[in-house]
């Protein structure tokens, strides 16, 4: 049997992957008495009184939804709520294997930024914090910002965040290997959605001064005119030296090329004028940017893809369970750049230096170890930068 | 320790009452290939090509959402939807424990009619059906309605007709003990709510023909000027004789008086001026509109209340886990009034004949038996008048 028809019988039999499950027993009346009427109602009062009761008494504090419209589902684009509903069914059981948190995929039916904001302001009080899931870029911005001030529960778009930390884990990893640092090193991205917008500010909170990031057009340059505002934004903070052209141009010298674009977009002979250990990351699922072993043959140190069957898989399934496990255990009303750093620094602190090599540069995405380390971490930060409410 | 409270402590030690948990194991790297990526995107692809696959490949079979705005919470009246969340939660784990049906606790954040439609339209992709919960009249209705137009899962207000069918079941069993047809009794119902118009409506429907329903006010008389547009409605079916007055004059010579209003409205004078054999249901939480003991004084035959600790409790969570274990099972694109009759005539034949009497006349709450057979007459009832979508 190939993948696709195990992943469509294992998804018919179970018919689906995620089910709603009682913590506490409800085999005799008194038991009815206390979880539903008439014991369950001076519960209610406890909480009219004091609203921030539903942190003790309800599943707020632990239950998070998974959020999509379907518009941006995996490599599949614009697919809608429906057809995305088995990726953040998937995503809700990682949350609970990885790091318990209880969390609840709603998939939305309309795809407009004003709809999809009232929508998650409206279901918001059954939850402790929102994942927002491949919803389209550049509507995912506006909808992660405006979400951000208007709640007061944390927001964390993963294609952007989530992909962020572990690539910034998996470049310092990679940095200590080539002996290099986080400010010497020049950068490209190619990529100017969501992840790769987020993958930039990350990586220049962290101490990058040269990354240089590409759309499907070319390098993003400040002096030139740019239509989208938040490829605007970000062209401001890159390119130091105002580089114009291609993304041969822009890999030309480079140190790290980060590819969260599409298939087949380098070959060995692009590789080949980067710097001398360059490290590649081409994330582009399930083709990437660039085959390992060409990236191998035109003179890359590291490479790093989206896959499992590769080494060095960049996957945020390292980051999202272990933030969440943090935002909601420190009670955060947000989920802040000072704690995505420190998320960052965990994952990476977790790949113990004598066994970090070139094929080992990122813990394993089903480690247990990595969210409690990052959940701690993550609680930490947020406690100790005053946006806990515990 | 009192009731209040244990539930105080059962609700504080386990943080809430559900959880969610994976119905697949992801145990190894294959099994994430198959559950997420990239497995998971060959679900997603083929429920793209047939928006139908959502039943087949994810939750949406088995999964309903538990939705309130927390306008009309149990007796609390509006105590805003947080507070909700414990009833919510109770309601999921019960339609669980009882009927094997996934339920998800949505508290909405706004009480106003056309945000609640809206939100509830946005989930739907979701859940494979929608149970509205202490959502205050008159707006249940107008909710439940357009939702039912607009919407092609089933939707279901459970204060409303999760009463009625219970309530109608306690009177199918009580007429055969006191020998008397639905079609012959005269009956009050005291309270013009959502659960007073929709028992009026299942009754009539089953064949009552003398029904009087009185609100604060009095007896409704279509005869007179009433603003309540539902109240009018339920007013142009009801009272045949076209009586006046109070809730004293309504019960003057009725077989049947069912409240569900609020407490302590009647004496056992009052109980005096019905006919022989009266039977009296005095629903009212936690406090009923007459104490039992005084309406048997008074010379009711049969007594019933929502509470656990009399005989005879009339409770809707003999209905509510069947009506939606049927609907799903068939994937009714409805819950129609036949459905609702069927699930009355079948709770109602689960008290077998020789252990019928004054003290028994609805099955155990809790026995798991009711929500099986009612969901199987549900489903069949479905399947039979065409609303099945199988």
């Amino acid at each position: 049997m190939n993948i696709r028809e195990e992943a469509l019988k294992v998804h018919r039999e179970n018919k689906g992957k995620i089910e709603i499950v009682s913590k506490v027993s409800v085999n005799n009346n008194k038991d009815l008495s206390l979880v539903y009427t008439p014991g369950v109602a001076e519960v209610c009062k406890e909480i009219a009184n004091n609203q921030d009761g539903a942190y003790e008494y309800t599943n707020k504090s632990n239950m998070i939804a998974v959020v999509t419209d379907g518009s941006a589902v995996l490599g599949l684009g614009n697919i809608g709520p429906r057809a995305a509903m088995p990726v953040m069914e998937g995503k809700s059981i990682l949350f609970k294997e990885l790091a318990g948190v209880d969390a609840f995929p709603i998939c939305l039916e309309s795809q407009d930024i004003e709809d999809i904001i009232f929508s998650i302001k409206q279901i918001a009080p059954s939850f402790g914090g929102i994942n927002l899931e491949d919803i389209a870029a550049p509507k995912c911005f506006e909808i992660e910002r405006r979400l951000k001030e208007e709640l007061d529960i944390p927001i964390f778009h993963d294609d952007q965040h989530g992909t962020a930390i572990v690539v910034l884990a998996a470049i310092l990893n990679s940095l200590k290997i080539v002996d290099k640092s986080l400010a010497s090193v020049k950068i490209v991205i190619n990529g100017a959605g969501a992840a790769g917008i987020s993958i930039a500010r990350l990586l220049i909170r962290a101490g990058a001064k040269n990354i240089i990031i590409c759309d499907r057009k070319g390098i993003l340059n400040s002096e030139e005119y740019i239509i989208n505002l938040s490829k605007k934004e970000i062209a401001s903070m890159t390119n130091p030296e105002k580089l114009s052209g291609d993304l041969k141009r822009a890999i030309l010298g480079s140190d790290i090329f980060i590819g969260v674009s599409g298939p087949n977009l380098l070959k060995s002979e692009d590789i080949r004028t980067m710097n001398k250990d360059a490290i590649v990351f081409a994330m582009a699922n399930p083709i990437p940017e660039i085959d390992p072993i060409e990236a191998r043959v035109g003179g890359a140190r590291i490479v790093g893809t989206g896959r499992s069957d590769y080494p060095n898989q960049v996957n945020n399934v390292l980051a999202f369970p272990g933030i969440f496990r943090g935002a909601l255990d420190a009670r955060a009303s947000d989920i802040s750049q000072e704690m995505k750093l420190q998320a960052a620094y965990t994952i990476a602190s977790l790949v113990d230096e004598d066994k970090l090599n070139e094929e080992k540069i990122l813990p394993d995405v089903l480690d247990k170890k990595v969210a409690v380390e990052v959940g701690k971490a993550v609680a930490k930060i947020a406690i100790d930068t005053g946006i806990s409410r515990l």
